[in-house]
């Protein structure tokens, strides 16, 4: 995989689809990231990509993100330097200038958001992230795991509101932040997880900004060259063509801040006869066949590709009658641990499963 | 009225009593305040009152304050230095020390916190507050009136977290401040409205440490006597002994986060054969007679008084067959202007009242 060393206004539309492809259902459409980023790249010129390693140990490397309602960002049009200035009180507080932005998660809304900043603010991007998808919580990521304090943490609305928090772990930051997103109107701008360059290194999960890049790229090449997407992936990612098929049922409900819900998907050609459930929050979670047994599951990635051209599909535009590939990807090893799992494991959304890593499901499916 | 100058241990029984008066049905139970306060004057030594013209004009001045639901505090007891950790986090954002403490309401628990916290951080308390009165958000003060702002604004919890607020109006910082101390479990602790001397002069309703003290003062000097303090505070105060009578029904509702209803007060020995409401949300806001005649509005004070002991008693605790007086109290003429009927007005809590003040009121009764 080629690194991104640079990105410019042509890059954009690579980054928003491959961040639509790791946002594994959810994480938001990067379509306003990406017209914020290219707005900010036309004005300020193009963004440095940099490798974590090419960090001094003291350096301040700080993510921006959006967080909240991604659906919300779609009606309230963002001003633009909501997330700047959340980077900028952020700043304020520490006492010191960041040297590089950083993504707290690579798909969705949150690939996109950071360029747009970056350019703005004349920084560099970093080679990296936190999550290596997405995911729907702000604890949930590899600095957590690291022992990163997402604190300092601000929060900005296009209002003019800005709010800081301290917290006694992430887990009450996120509690805290995703009550104020609900007074800011559904969504804010966040700068948080302030870290040191060789906190960075110790917590970042490294090449996911290529990474979103490559996968935008290959779904273009392919759809130009009419052919799906998906086997070029499945090699070039080690991922899995898990299922294809038409969607029969969609069943979403609103609860708790999340999209929850099953998506029922009946198969085609190779796998007629068959039926697989998907189950999601925000992302989808879970793929499991009628019976139960799962083909996938969190943290492992799902993702859904259309079946003629491989865009990706978010859990919220999936309806009935979608002919659809079903596309599973391992993630990121740190998720497979102990504490991994805790944070981002089936249990925690409160599904049944064990987990098992989906190269072991693929091996022993039948 | 003899001014406070100095509050003991011995004090804080007066003040706990006075502030429930102010409190106008609201503001919480002055009682776990009135501990606070005792065991923090037994630890550091006595409280100084100062007058709010003996503060520099370049000195700093901040009112510390619980905020949520005072019914919270008695259950999720504080940790005791709660108040002080906002007080000090604010502070620290500022970049210096607070020359003295103040009193964002006289009534409630938060005529008692702030004696707390003066007496732990060693500081004096302004013989001072913001609004002569309890009321229910953070807006309602004198301080929005002298365009003081309420941001910055910290806000504390006895878990360790801390959270800073600069919005931009102190209606947002009330909206705001609301959602975050549902998080910290129903109550929080802030410190908030920072001021010059200057703008405190400009701001403060002045005297009212003495004012809570005295009116405490003369509740138990009557009792002793075995005499109501009705009559001595209509006197002392220019009050009205407004109705007498037995409490006959409670309708009370939680919506909106206030404790809403209305209370049917039959009258006994000379308003006999005559009915009265009360409406309250959190404070008692209007009395009128059953065919809707206004006896009292806010931002006028409606206090009710034990017909026997003359203690003041709450909206929540309020209930069948409790035999009271209304007492009515005109406001601190900032709440009469315009601006201060709009913040704190019938119409602001949706009553269909034109404000008239309790002496008019008084005058054209029957």
């Amino acid at each position: 995989m080629k690194p991104l060393k640079i990105i410019t206004q042509n890059d954009m539309g690579h980054i928003a689809l491959g961040g639509a492809f790791l946002g594994t259902g959810g994480g938001g459409d990067p379509y306003i990231g990406k017209l914020m980023a290219e707005q900010a790249i036309a004005a300020s010129g193009p963004v440095k990509v940099i490798d974590v390693d090419d960090l001094a140990d003291d350096a301040l490397v700080v993510p921006v993100a959006m967080m909240g309602a991604p659906t919300v960002m779609l009606e309230k049009l963002p001003r633009g330097d909501e997330a700047l200035a959340a980077l900028r009180a952020l700043e304020a507080l520490i006492g010191r200038k960041a040297d590089a932005v950083f993504c707290i998660e690579a798909g969705g809304l949150n690939s996109t958001i950071p360029i747009a900043v970056a350019a703005t603010a004349g920084l560099p991007i970093v080679d990296a992230d936190g999550m290596g998808r997405a995911f729907p919580e702000l604890q949930m990521v590899s600095m957590t795991m690291a022992g990163v304090s997402a604190c300092p943490m601000t929060m900005a609305d296009e209002k003019g509101n800005a709010i800081t928090l301290n917290t006694v772990d992430n887990l009450s930051t996120e509690k805290f932040a995703r009550s104020i997103t609900v007074e800011m109107g559904g969504a804010g701008l966040i700068a948080i997880y302030p870290m040191t360059g060789a906190q960075a290194k110790k917590a970042a999960l490294r090449g996911s900004m290529s990474l979103i890049h490559n996968v935008g790229r290959i779904i273009q090449e392919e759809q130009a060259a009419n052919r799906n997407c998906a086997d070029r992936l499945a090699k070039d990612l080690n991922g899995f063509r898990l299922f294809e098929g038409r969607v029969m049922d969609v069943n979403r409900r609103t609860t708790g801040g999340f999209a929850r819900g099953t998506a029922i998907i009946e198969g085609l050609d190779g796998f007629a006869g068959r039926k697989i459930q998907l189950h999601f929050q925000n992302e989808f979670l879970v793929a499991q066949t009628d019976a139960g047994e799962p083909l996938a599951m969190t943290p492992d990635l799902i993702c859904l590709l259309d079946l003629e051209t491989g865009v990706p599909i978010t859990t919220e535009t999936m309806g009935y009658g979608f002919r659809v590939i079903v596309f599973g990807l391992p993630c990121d090893p740190v998720w497979r641990s102990e504490h991994g799992l805790q944070l981002v494991g089936p249990s925690y959304f409160g599904y049944e499963h064990n987990y098992v890593p989906i190269e072991d499901l693929k091996r022993s499916a039948p």
